[in-house]
């Protein structure tokens, strides 16, 4: 099969602005399937990468055409695909790729290969340039995609891809919902079955916490304090960090050692467990709010994202693309 | 019984410099054992408090008396006292008081509860003031006491008081010893039984061992980089964290995230496992490498713990205050 020409949007520099971009998709390979893109999420590591703000751990290179919560439908496959068909609905999260050999491939955490590819902004086995899902079409492995049942709505479930396996890998528990916006208490308690909403920004609800949750799942992406959510845990507790701040984040050791306390990473997770999330999603008909915008918007989007005023994220609509 | 004149070393003010103190000890109640302190190991929190460099977290009241490896015989006990007779040998760690209460409590942790009184610079249940082990004699509860074996060396033994539990309570392993000085490597080798030994300042060493290592527990008082450290972890490696620095560490959130990886504290043990480290180090022939000081050399070996000059660590002989 031939490369295909794709169209999205893409930056061209660290100013992040998105532009009209044209460019060769992949050639399709034995084991690729093409998809026409419905939906794409858009998540805060995009507006990082598009601006270049990770330029030490992972630098940008531009052009950069993000999106790594993608939804479509399959258009074409190679000779040798097993799990898809023309006309099934797919997803692509964060990765593309990976060595195949490592231990942590082994025990499905290809998230954690280290020569992982990611979905855009990568070298896709040293050859050819990734590009992400705010794009028409894309041509992925099938072993990186996920099949989305008939009965989950592909505009909600998009965010799954990213946003919702990240804070499946590390825990699947019902929580105290903890956020800087009291105009979202409402809504978590009475929608989102939350089962306490505690803003963070207020002392004396953050003060009566202190010492009573088991773990808390923090998927900020900003700079922000760990002190008081670390004084939210009990002894053992554990904070797992999911969101990536653009700096070095202040770790206060003595709270950490008189509680034996616990800090740690998570970043998204396997395919096994990426096809785990969406398939509980769509058993539990759970789905993740959103807006959906149209590509033309997306400039806008990124701005109201900077400074948080999405509620709960943006999912670009393709549609408009084709 | 009544209180004893007690007599030891203590700072008047966070200038930290240590003079003749003269005190009175706490009157022996039903449960308290009053002993001879015969060595008394120093710990780098013992600098940290002596200059007040945790204000924010436990600011220091003076005059401190500091000492939590303490070891030495019974000279008498209270009527009610179960596990100690004149003439045994004992060892007081950083801990003397508790709630007794707590789920810590009952989980033998008694070093996590809330109300976990310090050995020094703390109000014993709201009405003494605690002293340390820089002393000629101390009282203290049997419950909050170990009792030492009969072939564990005194002076050796005395840092397994704090030192020595605080790397047994997380974890019991022969590993990798990393330090900033090469001129340890060979005793650490030949002597200390390591397996291996990095020096974390030659960068060639570390790039060689780089997602190597399954766990770290890193004693470091002083403020210091944890990103090579992490970059030294496998996929959910450990680093524990048991000492405190003055100030925050830098915790960079990219590469925890990457490897999935952990950053824990652990403060000391419970007085179970506080016990149990005794006795294995007892019964296996473990001793801590010390250098044995007088009373009147104490200034000098606070300002060697400040630049690192004590190989291994100094231990008071308490003797030349008798």
């Amino acid at each position: 099969m031939q490369p295909k020409k794709a169209f999205g949007w893409a930056a061209r520099d660290s100013s992040g602005v998105l532009s009209p971009f044209t460019f060769s998709g992949s050639a399709t390979g034995e084991k690729d399937v093409t998809f026409k893109v419905l939906y794409c999420g858009i998540c805060h590591s995009d507006l990082h990468l598009l601006q270049n703000e990770f330029e030490n751990e992972w630098p940008s290179s531009y052009p950069l055409l993000p999106g790594h919560e993608i939804v479509g439908v399959v258009t074409q496959v190679g000779s040798k695909v097993e799990k898809f068909q023309v006309g099934d609905k797919v997803g692509v999260g964060c990765v593309v790729g990976s060595c195949h050999t490592c231990d942590n491939c082994a025990n499905n955490l290809e998230n954690y290969c280290n020569k992982m590819i990611l979905t855009y902004g990568a070298k896709y086995y040293d050859v050819t340039t990734t590009y992400g899902g705010y794009s028409d079409i894309m041509v992925a492995n099938e072993q990186f995609m996920v099949s989305i049942p008939d009965n989950l709505p592909l505009d909600g479930g998009a965010p799954l891809l990213c946003a919702g396996i990240t804070v499946y890998s590390p825990c699947l528990v019902c929580m105290s919902l903890i956020s800087t916006s009291p105009n979202k208490k409402k809504e978590a308690i009475e929608h989102l079955g939350a089962y306490s909403f505690l803003v963070s920004r207020n002392q004396d609800e953050m003060q009566a916490a202190m010492g009573t949750l088991d773990g808390i799942i923090d998927t900020v992406s900003a700079s922000h304090p760990l002190l008081p959510l670390i004084g939210l845990l009990k002894t053992n507790g554990k904070l797992v960090l999911v969101g990536v701040p653009e700096k070095p984040l202040e770790l206060p050791v003595f709270p950490l050692l008189m509680g034996r306390k616990i800090v740690a990473g998570s970043c998204t997770g396997g395919m096994k467990e990426t096809q785990e999330v969406i398939n509980f999603a769509a058993k539990h008909n759970i789905i993740t709010d959103i807006e959906v915008i149209p590509i033309d918007y997306m400039n806008i989007a990124m701005e109201r994202l900077s400074r948080a005023d999405v509620k709960y994220r943006n999912t670009l609509k393709s549609t408009s693309l084709i």
